[in-house]
């Protein structure tokens, strides 16, 4: 999408040097666009840790990079498979990054003799299929709002979105955002809430940035604001990500997801779920019981980084110094809250039956 | 409760200079211990406008010592009159601050003149009174925390409360905060889950202050995590206060406690309101659709403040400059979402019925 107006992925091989991956370091903005170069397995998973890069398609991609890095270091596959344990627990929640390191460590071990060929076109793959289910599940979500639009006759439609399940969080359209950037592009009327999604921030920090960049009309609001919202009839839609959906239809997503799920379903609003299939985790029965919950750093909670009026970066404390903070990163929300999934095969019921309709391959998959 | 050790009330008259009334500057918690003199009406509109106070009983609370320090300027019953009406109209969403000022107003018309004498007297009287009802709310409030506390044979008692509905918020022992500082006096117990509560932070920065202070353990978290925390069985009570409770018992409470009822009555935690009757507005049928809900400026939700690392006060920006906020300040919980209302004559259902049962001399009050 956009970034001052010129087309950006958000991962990439330098074009002029096949020994570096390029990625925004995302912990800036917005307050800095700036580009960081990744040249070995480490600092991938510093990228991924410490959150450079976030979004489950999008650490899933830097992890396939991150292999064509290991395997640029040395191509021992014994080797390389440790490290893709190293680099598989990097972040414990999102499927994707397991998902693409073992398809990339599945294509070195196809039988081929140029093991860095084969983990570069994987990886070129892995992000050229995202863009593309990304894409599609911007297809897929379009009539949602078409609809709703069409029943607005030309007033905006009010759509809530919760984290950043933006571009910025894939390798381009975006999940949740990419309905809303294509009903733009069919002309429809829109205005985004944007929970500011504490504590990171990522829906103050890079759902408002994106959604600006890309000229889209948009309200940043507190987390706690969106039920109030919902209650006077002033949002149309919720439409958020998800890190891991289980088989059931729960899904995992930022903390904080249940609970927007909980107002819109006690005020009628329809609250989906966008995800790529690759979020899927076909051998979990339930989200609810069985998705591991990352706990982070409390600091995230007591400490809160921005823009001094000087344009200067600094990070604030806002509670007592003696005050500890727990800080659990993600919550699960059961599907009988959520109105519908939409992926890049279509829209469907968040159960295990709406999911196979969509999916028929994975019936006898256990 | 305790400053330093020492025992400390929200509001008093300097007890060397009777034209002076003292306040917290609760604006500088947790980070400064500030003490701030208010000489006039003036002063005191700003000091409730500004949130120097904030907490429904002590904004009636200093607007009872405001018209005291209008009396003290003139005594005028006409221009005291329209001086009352100004005051009112400081915050919107409070009924405490209507019916303080009106209280005073009706103590002055009642025939004495020595007008500063009554007013003072009023004043005096409103802010014990306060203190009586929320210790006698904590002793209401104390067997929930002490069966619980039964139950689980000794290990902590979890309470999650929203905001600051603490001792700060009131003259003094708080609504939500008086069962837990008397459990805590009969040695039971207790871990406090603390909401930050977004946008202006008063869980924590007050709450957490207040409960460090009184050596209760506690953990701040972000307002996204209450509701994961109750899906995993770490919360057994929630308590919050209220600013205004309607006569059906639905209550405006800060923003984002709807959000908290909903995750309670999903997940089969008890949520219960702790309210000081003053607080009840009988003149609304329901909350839901009659109390008005204050919007703030929306600089609260793009600026946060805190301490740097040098220890200094800053203010830093966390959304990009082009994007727009939007700051309702409260939402209404429905009572068919509440266990029950924790008041100064008992615990009751969240229900015409319920109240009516405490307070009957309300029966014809119409």
């Amino acid at each position: 999408m956009l970034v001052n107006g010129k087309p950006q992925r958000t991962i990439w091989l330098n074009p002029r040097n096949p020994a570096c991956v390029e990625i925004i370091d995302q912990r800036l903005l917005p307050h800095r666009f700036v580009i960081k170069q990744l040249h070995n397995l480490d600092e991938v998973i510093i990228a991924i840790r410490d959150m450079y890069v976030r979004g489950a398609p999008l650490i899933g991609a830097t992890a396939a990079w991150g292999m064509y890095l290991a395997v640029l270091a040395q191509d021992d596959l014994e080797i390389l498979s440790r490290k893709a344990e190293c680099l598989k627990a990097a972040r414990p929640t999102a499927v994707n990054l397991a998902w693409a390191v073992d398809r990339v460590m599945k294509r070195l071990r196809s039988g081929g003799t140029d093991l860095l060929a084969l983990a570069r076109s994987e990886a070129e793959a892995i992000c050229d299929e995202d863009v593309e289910i990304c894409r599609k599940i911007g297809e897929s979500g379009l009539s949602l709002i078409a609809e709703t639009a069409e029943r607005k006759q030309g007033e905006p439609v009010n759509i809530l979105t919760h984290c950043n399940a933006g571009w910025l969080a894939t390798v381009d359209w975006g999940t949740a955002t990419s309905p809303i950037y294509q009903a733009q592009q069919r002309g429809i009327e829109l205005h985004i809430w944007v929970d500011e999604t504490r504590p990171r921030n990522q829906g103050a920090n890079l759902t408002a940035w994106e959604l600006g960049e890309q000229g889209i009309a948009h309200s940043v609001i507190v987390d706690n604001a969106g039920g109030h919202l919902m209650q006077k009839g002033l949002v149309d839609l919720v439409i958020v990500g998800t890190d891991r959906t289980a088989r059931n239809g729960d899904v995992a997503n930022k903390i904080g997801t249940y609970l927007k799920a909980l107002a819109a379903h006690d005020t009628g609003v329809p609250f989906y779920v966008a995800l790529p299939s690759p979020t899927i985790d076909w051998s979990l029965d339930s989200g609810c019981q069985q998705i591991p919950i990352e706990e982070r750093d409390g600091r995230e909670v007591t400490h809160i980084s921005g823009y001094l009026s000087d344009e200067s970066i600094a990070e604030v404390r806002i509670t007592p110094a003696s005050s500890r903070a727990v800080n659990p990163a993600f919550d699960v929300t059961p599907a009988r809250l959520i109105s519908g999934l939409i992926t890049e095969h279509g829209i469907c019921a968040a159960s295990e039956e709406g999911l196979l309709g969509l999916f028929p391959e994975q019936v006898n998959n256990d």
